[in-house]
């Protein structure tokens, strides 16, 4: 009986954190490490009940000074925003979830662990929108961003990089913003695969406008996420917060196209600091599309990928799956790269028509006769010369 | 009288040398070590008598065995050349040069120190035919190199890069073939530059036939340089051999398109073996022509650069010349980039046309009220915004 009555004692804090973390997200903006402090400090049900009452919680009283006047001011900066709160009873309806949009916050099996990384600036939820778990496809992901007004040339390279890592089992995360990020998001859709669009602005918000048929896509085959509580709308500064949750929640990113100013740039910045592998596709250097990731490249220590495969190869431990460095199947060796030095010569003093004795290979190839005549077998083996009326010549394959 | 006839001694010493030198550029193929390792030993024109005599000069006899058997092989290799030499007058006309064609030699005012770093595998001495002082021009230089096969793009940035270098003094060492050497052949030409041609081939043979005019040009405005004899033909390995000339001659090497088997990753290879700083630019991800590019920057530690000034920033200390990263003028400041982020977050609360008043701004920035006031005159300063009738709206700037 003991047992429980504490089981459901439990289940009703959880369900009183989850109903403060949703309320949260409502009044303080997404990164703010004030609330990162308070929620290490105590659960999320007594820092809502802090605001509320204007007070520090007990708790942060013993800090020194000026972090005790930081969190002052944080907390009177979300008081201002508590008319903004819904009824309880509709937010309890939204915290409990229904089929359309949910919570996931941290300690349920949907929360990924990657988001920790962030420190004080992790989110404290998550609001969801879609079929596919957050965790299961976040533990094998990667994000690929990039320019709104992506060339034709970056559109088709994140279509195939994101295609190709899709049917591979990947999860493709990006902003789902123009150019770029609907690219890689289209791509994962068009294999069949998974990927997850974090928004700005609330989940049941499509900005932008234009993408809502993709969005109602992604939903179906992946997700939709956001830091921001439902009918939010995106600001200039929430578009870079929210960047460091797309770096945070994948394996590592790629950056295909990106201005010199471009808010990728941004989205590289949180990969390098949270020491996930950060890539860029470089492109033609007269481009001004492909300047970002160059300068990723060349200052941000960035590496330089040109397909899947190279992306994978970043993602996962060398012959974990099988991977070779390089793009497969280009390059086809050369039989002239196994010869010695010795043959090689010979190979080259012979004329491209011309029959030609040994002693006149000799001094053209200024190799000895005696080696010349090694030489001769070792290209006769390869197939690179044959016997003919008084000497040698070259055969087809090495002309 | 005595120090005259010690002068006198010295230059027909010195002219003997040069003429040995000559000599041995007809016997034996360029970079072959053993004739280093000789060379080493003792004065050019002991080397061709041991050659002539097919007896090891004595200072090699005192070496060990495998050594020793090594050197006998090269000498009798050699001595099938023998019936190549010109005839004495002929060579010494030539070594004595003329008005087309001249010799460096180790020790010459003209010889470049650079090409010592070769080791053993440093060129015995360098036939030339044109106008520019070797040493001279070789000591602020860059080699271009790259496919053959040369796209539209790499054709133009080739051009480009050598054109901005060679105006700013820097002469374009490359390798005369089609494609980016000739692109930067002629982007130095066309910029009234100094550019050199290192072949594989003499420097009276026109290899590709295509390019006497080019070849001319250089001539005219800067050097044709070979390792090989006057009448020599090219071959695949002189090629490659050769390349080693362009990458030590200069102060790095920057590669312009080259495929996956590209005889420029050769050249590539000798630089970075030369500890000279090894460049490349990108390309689209689409084009096989730019792999290899792609391939130095990711496998071969090679620098990403997209134009002159990189290229000048991995040649110059910083800030030698005035000379800072990055293309200049590109990626004009955003003056949003300077405000504090409260600020920031004040702005980005703004909306688009409406007027508001502080305490509506304070709620939607989630900003205290005392902190607004503040910002208010950060923005209005920085002419974000403008007072209105009842609040403050923003600028056409912030808009």
């Amino acid at each position: 009986m003991s047992a429980l009555t504490e089981t459901v004692t439990t289940d009703a804090d959880l369900g009183r954190q989850r109903l403060a973390r949703a309320a949260l997200s409502y009044l303080a903006e997404p990164g703010d490490p004030a609330l990162g402090t308070l929620l290490q400090a105590c659960p999320p049900d007594q820092v809502l009940a802090a605001i509320k009452a204007g007070e520090l919680p007990r708790a942060c009283r013993e800090t020194d000074r000026a972090r005790w006047a930081a969190l002052a001011r944080a907390l009177s900066r979300w008081r201002l925003r508590l008319p903004d709160l819904p009824p309880e009873d509709r937010l309890a309806a939204r915290a409990a979830g229904d089929a359309r949009i949910r919570l996931a916050c941290p300690g349920d099996p949907e929360w990924p662990a990657a988001l920790d990384d962030l420190g004080l600036a992790a989110p404290c939820m998550l609001w969801l929108r879609g079929n596919a778990n957050l965790s299961a496809t976040a533990g094998r992901s990667v994000s690929i961003v990039g320019s709104r007004t992506a060339t034709g040339y970056g559109a088709h390279v994140a279509g195939e990089i994101a295609g190709d890592l899709a049917e591979q089992g990947w999860t493709i995360v990006s902003g789902g913003a123009y150019g770029i990020d609907a690219a890689a998001h289209r791509g994962a859709l068009t294999a069949g695969g998974v990927t997850i669009v974090v928004l700005a602005c609330g989940v049941d918000h499509a900005y932008p406008a234009g993408h809502d048929t993709l969005f109602a896509a992604i939903a179906d085959a992946g997700l939709i996420v956001s830091e921001l509580p439902p009918g939010s709308h995106p600001t200039r500064l929430r578009f870079l917060v929210r960047n460091r949750i797309i770096a945070a929640l994948t394996g590592g990113t790629v950056v295909i196209e990106a201005g010199e100013r471009s808010g990728a740039l941004n989205t590289a910045r949180h990969a390098a600091e949270l020491n996930r592998p950060l890539m860029a596709v470089p492109g033609p250097v007269t481009s001004a599309q492909s300047a970002g990731c160059h300068r990723i490249i060349r200052d941000f220590g960035g590496t330089l990928v040109t397909c899947a495969e190279d992306v994978r190869g970043m993602l996962e431990p060398i012959g974990a799956d099988g991977w070779t460095p390089g793009r497969a199947g280009s390059g086809a060796a050369d039989p002239r790269d196994d010869l010695d030095l010795e043959s090689a010569r010979v190979l080259d003093a012979f004329p491209v028509r011309a029959i030609v004795g040994l002693s006149t290979i000799a001094r053209k190839a200024c190799v000895e006769p005696s080696t010349v005549l090694r030489c001769i077998g070792v290209l006769a083996g390869f197939g690179f010369i044959e016997r003919a009326d008084g000497g040698w010549r070259l055969t087809r394959k090495a002309v």
